[in-house]
């Protein structure tokens, strides 16, 4: 795949002044603002890294919004986002690897290494996990700091677009590849910017068909530039009746559930075929009534509930598929703004009029 | 392992004459009775069993007690019964293995054999399936007959109580088995009869530690004589709470729900750690309003239905751990009873007092 | 895909006459010839079809050439060819689902269905397998009689050529996906027919890259026509060191070794990454001597040997990658000959100077 | 399980003076001397652990005679050995986790961290790896240093001379637990001390029949004792065909190679069943001539290259099994010896005249 126009490693050769640009929660309530901090302080065994494009999460909306969950968990002020990309600039004491000039993304959760997960391979559900742009400091700004570990060299043809937007694509990457795909048939639920990306990775995986459902018309029409096969929506007719005909009369192999929305959860149950496999990546805002015996049990179903990206392999499987073309994920970044503009960014995702939205500080 | 009796192999001379005792659902209201029957005609491709014992199963109890799922589905006046071993007298038109003579137990799910369940290696959960004792004549009965795919050779000296609830047992190797259990810790959720096997199927695939919860006084003592490391009654204490406290706070590797229980089945999914694997056999009576962020999806947990017994790999595993005695399963049969007693066992049964309840015809 | 053209569903009313055109391996030397044979009695559970097209295989130019492997199989005077595609014209007694004028292609394996292997599903390595075509009258005729289990029912617009190549199609499946694609890189030493579809499959499993390596320039051909990164040809450059470079040093995830070749086999494994997957299709004619340490074991491989097709597994894949598109076989088939011109054909296929020869009846 | 003695946790009060005693390979040839040598320096982010047990390996001994592999390898003079379990006495600086007072095991493969293999799971198979006792000071010695990241925290009741052997039992753990054992047959090739603790750790995991082959009178004792069900000397019988009629002419299940040996390596291929799985730990000491074709291909075979401990998976499977009691490796500590009379223990593995030798510095 050749990239259509790439500004990645051109060096800085400039230090930076001492404050920056960036979005910042300031208070305990709705909204965000613009402000000029602090550039951060590289800690021995971090980077600092010169942010070339930062794209923003559904995560980063509840933020904004200043949701239950975001309530329970940001102590502004802060510096929120995490998915980016750009060149490290600044070392910290001891780091061994990364070097400045380096064209980096960062893996976002930040792991203790020595928890049971972390030392067999499982990582992704540490226990004592913090996160970039929850946590700590992230990505709305010109620089952000982050653990050395955290580091992923990205190819230097690939656009800051796209390796900003490598963080959810492994997310949906640890969903899709979580089983086989090849001549199989596909649903996902929620066609969302992870959702899409879904997609695209069961398109090329080999997937039989790919089906997909989502309420938003904006989102139907992207799912149609994926190349889904058929994009269907539940406010106009019966989901389950057109795959099952779709299938005849079998129910898909695979269901990819993107969006934590209660009927669409049991929409992809009931399509579901008996031995399918389900892998649940969409967050329920509150507990769902499961007919465990139907839905699951009888139906010989096996559901795997999909948190973060396996580290390294998801990243590993993310790149190739983006550097080699096989995933092409240029109808999902549907927006593109400067850093400034994020609350029109942040508003976008909100209602679901985009695919995913690009900051560039 | 050397058992203690046997009677199998005593071939009968004698052809049986027309009639025969076989306990009945005689009409469609609770209870069930002792009737004089015909013995099943064998058609093309069965086998008439002579049956040397049979034993409870809940679906049974159900069906005696005529709940909503058995008014929906039997239809008096039927011979129930379903889990039984015994002897081949008479095998019909174009039948190839089995002999006159065999010592047999049944795989009691009758598969269609075409559909995409069932070409592909997941029969236990064919689409078109019937149930021997459910769907057709069962083994209540002085004869039963089944088709010669359904037959299962036993060991000449497995004796005829244990060659029976192989059945049962095969649902439990599913579950237990369908994931590595050697150096896991393994919660069992549920101690009925197989709760109880799995627990010695879990002690003898070399799990780390087993523990276990039960209600009913009289099997968490079973549970103890089946070598669990904990057996905890949830209405005296708090079972996650002793769980952590036993896990060093990590929680268990791998789940075993056999209750249907909503309680039981929360209480499994806190103390699964993340990562952890969940199997569930037991049916829940109506939906379960289940947490999937927490209990699921942030766990990183894969939840896995099991139906039925894989065809014929669950049976090789059950005659081997059988066979082998690495699983006695002697403290689980805990009454034997004359046919004509099929109340007192059906009694015991959906009181809980009782592991398994064996008839001899 | 729209299938360029089919002849596939014109039912022949009339009924055959006694006679057949058929290519028989008359006596037990090299060479083959046309003869007019009977057509075959259709035994209970068998159907008869009427041969559409039929392809030649690896092992029929074995039995053309009269090889040591045929000496000690083949019982002249015999039909032989085994892969073909057609349509059902007369049904056995007994037979139960095929019905004339359904277009069938075949599983060749005849398994017996009883053995260890066949009752948990590796029918595939059935202990008691008798194969059409070489243990019995084969498909190189206008009719060739099978069990009504080995009949797989094909999509009606499948081209005959193309539901003829799903017996070796189904191999590359078993192969090449035995293992997880998507993202990897994948070297297939051996690019002939199975090769070359092995090839469009890792392509169509979201391989990162996929290098092949032949002798034969004719076949590299093809292989660059099947979307292969790199088709190195092992008697013009050092393959490993190529493949090397290619990977950054680190080898491929994968191998699929498709040669039988000795040379092939230990470059396959050289080039393998350490903790890889390799899955071997190829038959050596004799021992290899192999560097267990250095090749396996250090290495921490995963070796596979594949052996037929996993029924229905590998046939639904098939059929789901050949009628989605997802795999274009059209620069495989190289050849349609009339089946007049077998001799032609087998020639073509001894000297490598083709992909696939369809023959025509 | 109770341990019958432990030292372990008696703090050491005075600190070590500046010379200890060790084994140490002087000069590039045979053999091996006690010498007093300098306490190793504890370098940042390294242990220094009081030796309480040290055991011999097979790699010690090839040290020890000065093999082609150990000229190749070997830079004199250092100390050797490297399974070990004793008590932290210094931390290095920047060590977080470990504490004086900690016992301790150590993984003795010191990793990279950043290569494909590490960064995905696969550490056992480093690209960089360096090995204690091989590449560095070993653990024949009063104190050895490792860094932190190897160190393996022991329960406080278990034995060093137990905890010692936790290495090589992880070894046994990766190859036996690779597969899934219950209910199956399984044959041990090579019944070493690696081979003999397979033979507990498959017992443990369920299997249906555990069978070992072994060609010294001495260890095929010891495998009686860990309750093998046939201890095999081909040099006494047809092992092959003794498997068979153990297996009513199936073959076993799974083959776990432990000698390196060609004829063990073929007598297992013939012995393993189609469809089997092999797992590959004992390294031959040059090429083997491998049927491909009958020993794997048509066999449908899987084999799996073991190399090391899946870091901490295997370890934390090796604790469970311990401490449980669910493996009992007492039978296969034969021999106690002072770390001086280390000559002995090494001419014992020499001639396998022994199961594990200890020793006590």
């Amino acid at each position: 795949m050749v990239w259509v126009h790439s500004d990645a490693g051109t060096h800085q050769g400039a230090r930076m002044p001492g404050k920056m640009r960036a979005v910042i929660k300031a208070e305990a309530a709705p909204g965000a603002e613009m402000a000029m901090v602090d550039i951060p302080q590289v800690a021995p065994g971090e980077v600092l890294v010169k942010v070339k494009a930062t794209s923003i999460c559904g995560t980063d909306v509840h933020i904004y919004e200043w949701d239950p969950w975001a309530r329970s968990r940001i102590e502004p002020p802060m510096v929120f986002g995490h998915e980016f990309a750009g060149e490290v600039v600044e070392v910290g004491e001891g780091v061994t690897t990364p070097e400045p000039g380096d064209y980096v993304s960062a893996e976002t959760h930040i792991v203790c290494g020595i928890c049971c997960q972390c030392s067999t391979g499982q990582a992704h559900i540490c226990e004592g996990v913090s996160i970039i742009g929850v946590d700590r400091a992230g990505s709305f700004a010109e620089y952000v700091s982050i653990p050395e570990e955290n580091a992923w060299l990205n190819p230097p043809d690939m656009p800051p677009e796209v390796a900003s937007i490598q963080e959810p694509f492994g997310n949906a990457v640890h969903t899709a590849l979580s089983t086989d795909l090849a001549g199989k048939t596909v649903l996902v639920t929620g066609c969302g910017p992870i959702g899409l990306m879904a997609i695209g990775i069961a398109r090329a995986a080999g997937a039989a068909a790919v089906y997909g459902t989502e309420v938003v018309p904006y989102r139907i029409e992207l799912a149609a530039q994926m190349k889904v096969d058929l994009a269907l929506n539940p406010r106009d007719l019966d989901v389950v009746s057109e795959i099952m005909t779709a299938t005849d009369g079998l129910g898909v192999d695979v269901l990819l559930e993107m969006s934590g929305n209660p009927s669409a959860i049991h929409e992809g149950f009931a399509a579901l075929r008996g031995g399918g496999y389900a892998a649940l990546l969409g967050i329920p805002s509150r507990p769902v009534e499961l007919d465990l015996a139907n839905e699951v049990i009888f139906k010989g179903a096996t559901v795997y509930g999909v948190s973060g990206r396996q580290v390294w392999k998801d990243w590993y499987q993310t790149r190739a598929l983006l550097s080699s073309g096989a995933v092409d994920v240029g109808p999902i970044i549907t927006h593109r703004l400067p850093l400034e503009d994020f609350e029109q960014g942040l508003k976008l995702m909100s209602r679901g009029q985009c695919g995913k939205v690009v900051l560039r500080p």
